[in-house]
């Protein structure tokens, strides 16, 4: 059933997606967090790291101090999936 | 005291820090880090987060599954130094 999105499913995905952007050359979907400092940002990235090995879907993410910048596709259908949007929800949810 | 490290402070720094490379355009070193699965690479991240808390000196690094990309240079003295190479040598014991 891992097929990627079509462009509606898409659209709509991001319409629930409040700061995340849709990058064509991967089709994956992309976000800069920012928190107070190092801490909060290392926080948010261990409650999603523990989220994403249990739905083994994993993140491209960049750290460097208070920023956390993620990349989400899904490499078994190379592209975006519903996975990529059921994580990028997760992480609206513990980002607050 | 924190100052941009000499051409051969940073030579003789390389040389202790197998795997690592020198970027010239950041003044900075680099490594990029392979692990058994996700799991293995969160556990150094996790082991290094707080050792760079601790010593108020952050990575730059990118994670996807089993890889971390780190790139050290020190943004107080806007390039390479010995806190850098400290981080570097505390990566190495983490790793193992």
């Amino acid at each position: 059933m891992l097929r990627v999105l079509t462009e509606q499913e898409r659209a709509e995905a991001l319409a629930r997606l409040p700061g995340w952007t849709y990058e064509p050359t991967r089709d994956a979907i992309t976000k800069s967090f920012r928190f107070t400092d190092f801490v909060e940002a290392w926080g948010f990235m261990s409650r999603v790291a523990i989220l994403a090995e249990k739905a083994d879907h994993h993140p491209e993410w960049f750290n460097v101090y208070n920023r956390v910048d993620v990349l989400l596709t899904t490499h078994d259908c190379t592209g975006l999936s519903a996975r990529d949007v059921a994580l990028a929800q997760a992480m609206e949810a513990v980002a607050g």
